[in-house]
């Protein structure tokens, strides 16, 4: 096995010479990557200057992929614990009640090196991008980059794709040792008891569940009602809270984070809270996991008189161009929600407007989903949207509601064992339609196995496709998701009338 | 909890009258349930007679849901083996180096007395059908059934929904005790230690699968080539079997069963093969467990003159009628795959067509998957096919071809872990397009959490959709299947050249 990429030194793969280019990316990142492809595939001279030892961003780095990692080791360590010496599954060994969390960590970081070296490779061989590493650059003009040590170079536009950063809340105590955020969690140099993760988001829940699946004490600490920044109905969300509840996950909503607190040696041991009754209380923890969200990297370009929001983000239009002529921005550093398919994206549609292709990018409608110890994904409307948009819905529920006996039907993927013996694990699903047009208008899932299908569930939804076309799909069963069957149930009524 | 339906004695929910039916459904099967809930849903008057305690066919019984449990039952214990001692993972404690079966498939049977509950609730509380149970059916003409002790029934049309049962091969020894189907498999009543499966197929494979998990020493016989019969490149076919090798599960293929043989109690002590050098061999074994198809239940038309096929499958055209007015007939007893999407839709168009909404069904075309350590999914043409068909293809592939250092990309879900530790077990995936209209053309995946999606990307493929319709499709990172972003790294390129 060879390592490619070298990390200890920059490197560059562009032939050396003055000329223009047709776009520089300032960052190769997911945005600065897949706009770099896009551009190059489509004929275009374009050159990436990355400050980081590697292509892919944080989210090879320290965000989604550790992300995803931590989500399903908390996976299976929650099937390993609810399992226990049942039927065929061992007793857990763990020492002193914990799993220890640095070696899973270190073997991250080992993996991560051959995630870099793919990334390179995939970009040189494969894709045949002209790229710098190590190399930070600053914007001299709409059309100059300055790269230390290399001098300047000239380009006829310049896409900003440098990212975002982890957001600190303005309270006393941020910067104690037993602080963490994504971006310094591999930092990570002892093993942590009692934890507080800040932040009932999507990228605080994977931490909490993890934490708390390799047996920290973990608590969860949320501003708002629970999950009610999720376009989820109430059935969904609380099937989710449940879940979280029955592994003895607390999350305190309607919370607020005053201060984070330390003993005499700098290092935290509390957190102070003001609760929903407005009871100030403070939480033992040595450990304090920040997912309060991201502020764009926009500072790169606050000298050119680009226009840059309340959040810092890069303000562009819908063709991904700033105000000022030649200057284009994507992905995290233009604020909203920081996903990956907006980043990918974004780059694509940048390069398609700059070549000459003029394409709208819209992010109005997109699929989504929370990891905790399940995936929670949806689509489109909830239920309570849909009957205040349309009034008659028709939903297909899963569980049945007022069904008062085991419903021992596996509702995801890895959920026979469950649905056999502990049924209420089984995972949760729904799909809502228009009762008077037959038309889907929305989804929602809780289990394994599902995320995947939303992809397409959302070209469903904007191709305006009804419970007859639904209906008439071919299921691959046992699918993880009954979206066809169930709908199939239903659809032959002219009328739709739940199945109540 | 309750028990609804009461597996002691015949059940029937219609009232009782010497009224013409629309439609009598024989056999409650999916075809059967399916076909009955559209029908009742379309505003009809069906009775639905099932000859067993309960609706849902063997699906529910000891089919389809046995097969993904053993199989979802053969993957934990699976990762559980591999990952057995390392980071946080335990020993695995087995009794004389393995698992015990028994109490795994007592659990199944418990279990499924609460779906059987369920399918009688779903359907005679939420659909409203009317059905008879433990009443084994005759037809005596085309509109009248006779059930024993209940008098005849008068009906317009029947549909015949009576499934298909084990095939058994024409050799010595199928009757000895220790030869099992799935039909007859929940009688086990010792646990085995050599086991020999006959059939690489859709049906054995999950079985082999779990046996070679629980630790039974396990041997596959297979007549054809290994995995012939499925549509799958030589690459998806190469990893779906290194795979099986890795776990020290041998596929003899081009192998035919001459005769099972016992000991002098009677008991299976081995089975005598001839391999594909026309060597004859003995394999120990004191299980056989026989995969090799089913038959359908014919018999109850056979005195009817509805045209029968040499497989004993009665022939329907594409408005499933068979050549008698009034009768027509759906699901297993048809013939060809028996895929649950195919007995539900063939309910359904069955249903249409009774009802004078004449619809053809389009059997051709379909997504499938096959259950082993992974799921490999596939659908549409493989590479082969579509080189041969369309000329000049595009592939995009991963793990990428010639590409020797790791590949730490997971390839499906629940493969993170596996993608930083041991990156080759990480999955597999293509998708194929037509060069030269962009055209979509199939997809092969091998993994978990992928085979929902394949559902949908068989509507695409219906659909015609190209590749940019597929890179503009938003994708739910870190999907499980790459084919979205795979495809958009090389749909700006006008003419399109596989990622080398």
């Amino acid at each position: 096995m060879t390592i490619f990429y070298d990390n200890r030194r920059p490197y560059d793969n562009y032939a050396a010479s003055t000329k223009e280019w047709d776009v520089i990316f300032i960052g190769g990142g997911a945005s600065g990557r897949f706009g770099s492809s896009y551009f190059k595939a489509m004929g275009g001279n374009q050159l990436t200057i990355e400050m980081d030892n590697h292509l892919g961003g944080k989210c090879c780095k320290n965000a989604c992929t550790l992300h995803h990692y931590l989500y399903e080791i908390a996976v299976e360590l929650d099937k390993a614990r609810i399992w226990e010496k049942k039927e065929y599954w061992p007793k857990f060994p763990r020492k002193n009640g914990k799993v220890e969390i640095l070696p899973i960590l270190r073997d991250f970081m080992i993996g991560r090196e051959y995630v870099f070296d793919f990334m390179f490779h995939q970009s040189k061989e494969q894709l045949n991008l002209q790229f710098l590493l190590n190399q930070p650059a600053s914007i001299v003009d709409p059309h100059t980059v300055k790269v230390e040590g290399k001098g300047e170079f000239k380009t006829k536009n310049i896409v900003v794709t440098a990212g975002a950063g982890p957001s600190i809340p303005n309270i006393p105590g941020t910067n104690l040792k037993g602080v963490y955020t994504y971006a310094n969690f591999l930092d990570l140099d002892y093993e942590p008891n009692d934890v507080v993760v800040v932040g009932a988001s999507k990228s605080g829940m994977p931490w909490a569940c993890f934490f708390n699946a390799v047996g920290c004490n973990t608590t969860v600490v949320e501003m708002m009602p629970a999950l009610s920044q999720f376009p989820l109905d109430d059935d969904v969300r609380d099937y989710t809270l449940r879940m979280l509840k029955i592994r003895g996950l607390p999350v305190l909503d309607e919370t607020t984070l005053i201060s984070i607190n330390s003993d005499s040696s700098g290092k935290v041991n509390s957190v102070t809270v003001k609760d929903k009754n407005g009871q100030t209380k403070n939480i033992k923890a040595d450990l304090v996991y920040l997912a309060t969200g991201c502020t764009p990297r926009s500072e790169i370009v606050s000298h050119l008189g680009v226009n840059i929001g309340p959040k810092k983000e890069i303000i562009i239009n819908k063709y991904m161009s700033t105000n000022v002529p030649g200057i284009y921005a994507a992905g995290d550093i233009t604020g909203g929600i920081m996903e990956m398919w907006k980043a990918r994206q974004g780059g694509m549609v940048a390069t398609k407007n700059i070549l000459g292709n003029p394409t709208e990018f819209e992010t109005d409608l997109f699929a989504d989903t929370l990891h905790t110890f399940y995936e929670t994904s949806w689509v489109g409307l909830t239920e309570k949207e849909a009957r205040e948009k349309v009034g008659q819905v028709f939903v297909a529920r899963m569980p049945v509601q007022g069904y008062k006996s085991w419903l021992p039907l596996p509702l995801c993927e890895g959920a026979m064992e469950y649905a056999m013996q502990w049924p209420d694990l089984r995972g949760f699903q729904k799909i809502i339609y228009d009762a008077k047009t037959r038309k889907f208008l929305g989804a929602q899932h809780v289990g394994y196995g599902g995320k995947d299908s939303f992809q397409y569930l959302l070209y469903l939804l904007k191709k305006g496709a009804t419970i007859d076309d639904i209906a008439n799909l071919t299921e691959l069963f046992i699918n993880p998701t009954h979206y066809i069957q169930l709908s199939r149930l239903r659809a032959g009524m002219k009328n739709l009338v739940d199945l109540a």
